[in-house]
Order: structure tokens, then C-alpha cells, then sequence
């Protein structure tokens, strides 16, 4: 079957940015863009600024090319309903029925998940786990995501909603997250902003130089963390080697759940490299049963992270049912 | 299909008991027995003695009945290999191709998992999960043990090893398995060892009165410290208040993972009751990201706890392809 005329829109949906992104079947993203998703402070609004984007994009192919429908990523999605639900990051409130908006909108039918469930299959399709039927990916941004791949399914849960690694209590009593209110949850330690936060109790509770103080607490970011752990800042060094603890305690607990081939990391946490996998693999390894010791790849992205979610929004198109 | 003539052989292999039944295709147990397996030093002498007891029962069945096969509980028992693999409370050591040894004893097909796993397809099949496809079965007995089913599914990792819950780290830096040397597993808490060690502590750092100091050590069990609580005794009464908190927190964390319809509780510690039932559920719903909240069912097995073994073993045979 000539699969060559078909392509599918993928649309990752972020608390500031929605990217998007035309894929054809080989995971080639053949044409792409961005629009801002806080400008819009109605769905309806943002439906309409992306269609109006779009709608000269989908045209240029000509009516040789079949769009096949869209796949969208966004957190809190829902893949069973279709729905956008209670999601702290974006403007919009309660349950957003966002497969019936889209569909409506571009006459194209539409398959939703959540970011990182989305960012999954994209690596499973095209990136690290190629191959793959058991894995977790675990995104460090801003927040802790992950999605979760057993017996070569997505782990949805009974209600659409599995997969929030990112609010499980890794420090009984600890940080408390500044957004759930629940306390030491891997976010709260594993995200950028745990790992400033690390930094500056680090920071409060030592009188030793450090790098990090020519930064006011509003500028310190993860990035300029590690850039003072690369410049030999033993307070910077500390809050990765600590961030790597508490994920690899973490990543630890998860292989005894789903005995996953591979971890795979993903997002802007990860750019600082050995400083974080090193210690992260030491824990996870120091805190298994031997028979899961040795035996689970832990590795980063091979996908752009533009780009994985946007493979992975678009590869839902292709199960679709019409 | 008339399967009334099928009749099918599940083991439920323990530490100190091995169970049997001949089970049919409704999920009764039309015969069953034991014989202990701690008196068998080598897993061929234990094989020989469960065929010595097994082959009149099963020629009593008469040429009118077939016997499908063997289904096989045991700790650390691998679905895909067949094996059990290291198993800390058996004899044998290292890896025993248990349904190669069986097979060729009894000329019967023969399927193999591990035994938390045959209890929880026991229980979809049989009992409380029936028509559930996404739940969690824990088994808080001498260990505590889980299985996992998700879309349907046993999940059973890529090497068929996952489920291992009760080895999760739910206290960092907390108590020393005895057995694994992790510190703060949710075992080392939640089983019957764990609550004794729980109730031990406790009276050592009070110099109050308490029924429970009429036990020497030795003697003092998980049941003494339950009728202790019923009886009124504050230390007994935090122990199970305890030991609920810790369950609890450990199960919103599984929750966050694959959210489960329900999460059937399993074994002897369960004989507390609402004593162990109410600070898990209030734990467990305090712990848990608002979309989770009220949704889980946490409720104990249908099953007799001797039968769910056997029940999700003899269940094995019916997925034998011949």
C-alpha cells in the first residue's frame, strides 16, 4: 500500500508554546511551526488562531496529499474522552472537550494523550525505544512527566489518567510542590525548578563561596546551575549529585513496578549530561533487587525535543478508525 | 464447546507449603491438598513427592476427564522462562526449570508465574476484579507481594520480573529489609515482620503501659498486636495506624503510576480490618493529585486466601497453546 499520499498533524500543546508539526509515515516532519498558547485565554480562541495558521499550511499540499486527521499532546489529556481536564498550566479551566473542538474546526477526525504519553509513542515510533514493548520515558522540564509503555501499550489506566511519576512521594514529609501542595514528590526535587530550589537551600544552609551567589534568587535557573558544577562550584556539583539521587531512588521504584527494558530521559534537565545520569544510575542501581540490577538501559532522548512530541501527537493519527 | 471434562492442576508453590486444587473451567476447586515443600531439599525430590500424591488423584478422575495441564504459583517465577529464578524463602538455589522438570514428571503441559501474580489473575477471573482490567492486587502476608494488571494484562516486564511493589522504597534512608539489606522498603513496614519490628520499636521508646509487653520477643506476632489494638492498648492501636500510613502512601504512589479501578488487598495481615483499612485509605487519598482523588476502590479479596493461588495458577492452563 502507498502510504506516500498521507500525512498527519501532530500538535503538542505546552503551558506557553504549541508546537506543530506535518509528518508523513517514515516520522518525517516535513513542515513545522509554533504559535503561543498563553496568548489565548479562551479555547475557542486558540482554536481559531491555530486554524487560521494552519489553514493555508494543510492547502500548499494540494489535493495529491490526503491529511489524514490530527493527533494532539497536552497536558491533562485524556485519551479515552477526548478532553483537556484541569490543567494547572493552561488558561483554560475544568474539562475542555478539545478532539470535539478540533474536529468541528478543521473537519479532520482528532486523537488526543497527554504531553508525555505523546512524547512515549514518539520515541517508541522513531527514537530510543524503537523496538521497545516495555519502557518508561521520564521528562524533566519545567515539570516531571512520563509516560509509561508496557507489553507494547501505553499504560492509560483505567481512567485515562496513569502516568503522573512525576507526583509520586519520593521524600515522605519533604519539599513541599508549589503547585499540587502535596509533599516531596519527584517534581519537586527532578524539575528545573526543584533543582533550584535544591541550590538555594544549599545555598542558605552554608557560608562557603560559591558561584551560584552572583546570581539574584530570581536569576538563578538549572541552566546556570550547571554551568557553575562545570566551573568546579562544589554547591552546584552537590545539587546535581543530590537531583541524581533523588531520581535514581525514584527511576528504582518504577523498574519494580513495570520492569522496563529501557528509561529513557528526556527534556531540558537532561542537557547537563554525566553531572546528573552518573549519580542518577548509582541510586537506581543501589536501591534494586538483584535480579533487576545490570539490566535496565538508562538513556537520554535520541529525538529532538521539539520534535518528540509532535512525532508522537502525530503517530496517534495513524490509529485512528474512521 | 462442551469444556465440562476439562478439569485443570493449579500449584501454588510457598516457602514452608505447597498448595494444590484441580480446578475446572467455573473456578471451583473440585479437589485439592498440600504437602509441605520446606521438607524437599532438592526440587526434584519435591517434584517426585507432589506426583507420588498427585497420580492417584488424578488417575481418580477416570478416561472421561481430561487434565489440561499444570499451572505453577512460586515466588520468583518467570512467566516467559518457566523458571524460578533465586527465590530467597526456597531450598533451591539459583535457577530451577520448574515447568521442564514438570512436564516431563507428569507429561502435562505446564505454565509457570509468580505467585502474587497467580493470586491476582485468580482474583480477575474469580473475585473481586472480575471485568476489571486495570487493577492492583497486593498481598500483605510473611512478604509482602503484588500483581499488576493493566489493559487487561498481568504486566510482567521485559523479562518478566516486574510487579515487585512490596520492595518499593517508601522510607528513604528508613528500616533494613532483613532479607535484601534495602532500606525502607514498603515490606519492611507493611508486612506481618514488619508490623512485629513496628510494635517493638514503639515500646522501646515509650515507658508506657501497654498488653503488648506481656510477649517476649519471640513470641510476639502481627494477630497479638491485633487483638492488643481491639483490646484497647494505644501502642498496638499506633502500630496498625502506622502501618495503614505507610500503605497508604505507598499506594497513592502506585495509583499515580497505572490508576487502577481498585486495589485488592491480599493475605493475613488483612485479618485487621478497618484497623489497617482506614488510616491506608486516608493516606492513600491525602497523597494522591486531585484527578485520582475518590476514584480507587481499595477493598480486600473475595477469594479465600488459600484458594486465589490456585484459582490464578489452574487459570494459567486455559492460555496454554498446545
Amino acid at each position: 500500500m502507498d502510504l506516500s499520499h498521507e500525512l498527519a498533524l501532530g500538535i503538542d500543546i505546552g503551558g506557553t508554546n504549541t508546537k506543530w508539526g506535518v509528518v508523513n509515515h517514515r516520522g518525517e516532519i516535513v513542515q513545522k511551526g509554533d504559535l503561543r498558547t498563553d496568548a489565548h485565554e479562551t479555547v475557542e480562541g486558540f482554536i481559531d488562531a491555530i486554524y487560521d495558521t494552519l489553514k493555508p499550511v494543510l492547502a500548499g499540499f494540494g489535493d495529491e496529499i490526503t491529511i489524514k486527521g490530527i493527533g494532539v499532546g497536552a497536558p491533562n489529556g485524556n485519551y479515552y474522552k477526548g478532553t483537556i481536564e484541569y490543567a494547572p498550566n493552561l488558561h483554560w479551566k475544568g474539562v475542555i472537550p478539545m478532539t470535539q473542538l478540533m474536529t468541528q474546526k478543521f473537519g479532520l477526525p482528532c486523537s488526543l494523550t497527554n504531553d508525555a504519553n505523546a512524547a512515549a509513542v514518539g520515541e517508541m515510533m522513531y527514537g530510543a525505544a524503537r523496538g521497545m514493548k516495555d519502557f518508561i520515558m521520564i521528562t524533566l522540564g519545567t515539570g516531571v512527566g512520563s509516560g509509561i509503555v508496557a507489553n507494547g501499550q501505553l499504560i492509560l489506566g483505567h481512567d485515562g489518567f496513569a502516568g503522573e511519576l512525576g507526583h509520586t512521594c519520593i521524600r515522605p514529609g519533604g519539599r513541599k510542590h508549589w503547585g499540587t501542595g502535596l509533599h516531596g514528590s519527584l517534581e519537586a526535587y527532578c524539575s528545573a525548578t526543584g533543582i533550584v530550589l535544591t541550590a538555594q537551600e544549599l545555598l542558605a544552609n552554608s557560608n562557603d563561596d560559591s558561584l551560584l551567589r552572583q546570581f539574584s534568587e530570581e536569576d538563578l535557573d538549572s541552566k546556570k546551575v550547571y554551568e557553575c558544577a562545570v566551573n568546579g562550584d562544589p554547591i552546584a556539583a552537590e545539587t546535581y549529585r543530590f537531583t541524581g539521587q533523588v531520581l535514581g531512588e525514584a527511576l528504582a521504584n518504577f523498574v519494580m513496578f513495570s520492569s522496563p527494558e529501557a528509561i529513557i530521559l528526556f527534556g531540558g534537565v537532561i542537557k547537563a549530561g554525566d553531572l546528573l545520569m552518573n549519580p542518577t544510575r548509582q541510586h537506581m542501581e543501589a536501591n534494586l533487587l538483584p535480579i533487576f540490577q545490570n539490566k535496565v538501559r538508562l538513556v537520554f532522548s535520541e529525538l529532538k525535543e521539539a520534535d518528540a512530541a509532535i512525532l508522537g501527537a502525530s503517530a496517534l493519527v495513524w490509529e485512528i478508525k474512521e
